[in-house]
């Protein structure tokens, strides 16, 4: 049983919501209309931290933990091409002055993403531990899971394999690459770019948190779809090749496979996209394309690669 | 540093809220205007259970531990007259049959409560850890901590005391008393005495989960009033008292500092006070009354107790 298990099992005995209730539990976020018919829509989500599993103390400070938990549900809100407004952060700690300094990156990060804290909870707790529920507002249809129809192509944003790039870095206490180690640390969800794809019209989104080998599947599980996808397409930076490869890595199979860049993997016809990578400056590479057929495949020079797949919740650190 | 030390820093150093932000970060939930306006008003907070911290898994089950982790926000939304509609969870253990577990209960005591589930995280973590975020909705004014004058008697629900000494007999593995018990495991908040006394008008009040002695002074601290408390008049129920007195405890402390009753402290004028007990079938109590001198006086036979203080959420357990 791993973190999908324990969700389907659940929300599969959930009674049917309340009518405020666009979107249930499964999305990134879940769409509620808090105001009256025809009001605003509001997204939902939240994220926990723990120290030993998403972080370790050695190489990640309290503040660089209270702004990711932070970042990561704004990636959400993201994702569903809303605006995050609103937090309420939870942090313990084995001493409050840790616990002040987690709240710090916490409010670091709101400010940074034009996020209010209304609230939250501090305790003691023998490990680093802060969860993070948001409030956004959308301002158009929202981007769902389950938006993908065959013929959409599938594109990314920005670069993917850095913050594992970034990750590996710390793991082994290289001093650089600076850039991949603070990306990993202090990730900068796409906002302004899943409001424009919301607002163009793109129907189908997810935010790489669990790497796009992972993400993908929920996509086209969701829209009960298959894909292809084309690791050679999959965009590196130099930086993320060289460190991989220093490494012993595949650069291709780590920005497959690698998690938490927090980019938005986007599922929408190609002159969408077209008019998209227009209005944007954010750079967005197409990588494959939405099918029929229920299976979602890997290609790399034409030939399928098996056994790809991201981070699975409950693992071992 | 305590953990009003950790709010009281942060909270000063925020900019001004956005314009949905009615009552901001401090009181047992903020409250946000999320429609249009003059369109209902919506009320969040968040509570974190730390295994070690708030209990002990010798003694309490995870299903225990996610209901009462939705119970105790369910508190906060009664404590400002809300009534609770929907959460987010997050919950952390070592194994996904544990954090499914946990969620389980958090699923019983959303039916319950009549709270409607939304998201939330679930990861693997060294100790059982859950976080619940709640939104609420207000039907009448809020009531708020600061809403206390002068004048005002002050008024418990229910009976006090009866959760620590539930939480006394847990910690030295006594089979009984079972109701004290259960109620420490599974508190039932106080939602329809609130939204009554918000609707018939009371304007001030807090949940009793860190102790009278405690919640009283956020009370008065937030009024820019004082109080005066009768020892004497604190509802105690037979088992509880005769439960402290097996202990070598005075009852009557005991319900002063005890925490975690998850009751409401009410203050209110004593006319208000006396038409919601007739249209209650939930019993209150008055316990002293509010003054102007800026001072928390607790008596006991119109002597006055010193040293009397709630839970220190970094204490030690």
């Amino acid at each position: 049983m791993n973190e999908f298990d324990v969700i389907r099992r659940l929300s599969g005995r959930l009674p049917a919501p309340p009518p405020e209730v666009v979107v249930p539990i499964g999305d990134d976020c879940a769409v509620l209309r808090l105001g009256g018919a025809g009001d605003r829509l509001w997204v939902a989500a939240a994220d926990m931290l723990v120290s030993g599993r998403h972080f370790k103390e050695s190489w990640s400070s309290p503040e660089d933990v209270g702004y990711k938990a932070v970042a990561v549900n704004v990636s959400d809100v993201a994702a569903m091409g809303g605006r995050p407004r609103f937090v309420l952060a939870s942090g313990g700690a084995p001493d409050p002055g840790t616990t002040l300094r987690c709240m710090e990156g916490v409010a670091k990060a709101c400010e940074e993403f034009g996020v209010y804290p209304i609230g939250g909870d501090t305790t003691g707790a023998a490990a680093l531990t802060v969860d993070v529920a948001i409030l956004g507002e959308l301002e158009a249809e929202p981007m769902l899971r389950s938006g993908a129809h065959p013929g959409d192509l599938l594109a990314v944003t920005g670069e993917l394999g850095a913050s594992t790039a970034g990750l590996l870095a710390l793991e082994d206490g290289d001093a650089g690459p600076e850039r991949l180690i603070r990306g990993h640390l202090r990730p900068k969800p796409r906002v302004a770019l899943g409001l424009l794809a919301a607002r163009l019209g793109v129907r189908a989104a997810i935010d790489l948190s669990d790497g796009l080998a992972s993400d993908v599947r929920h996509v086209c599980e969701a829209s009960g779809v298959g894909c292809r996808v084309d690791l050679e397409q999959l965009p590196v930076a130099d930086d993320t090749r060289e460190s991989a490869v220093s490494k012993g890595r595949d650069p291709k199979v780590l920005a497959a496979t690698g998690g938490e860049d927090y980019e938005l993997l986007l599922a929408a016809p190609e002159g969408l996209l077209r008019t998209l990578a227009t209005e944007s400056d954010v750079p967005t590479t197409v990588v494959g394309e939405v099918t029929a057929e229920r299976e979602v495949v890997f290609l790399r020079g034409g030939v399928s690669v098996e056994n790809l797949s991201g981070w699975d919740h409950f693992a071992a650190p």
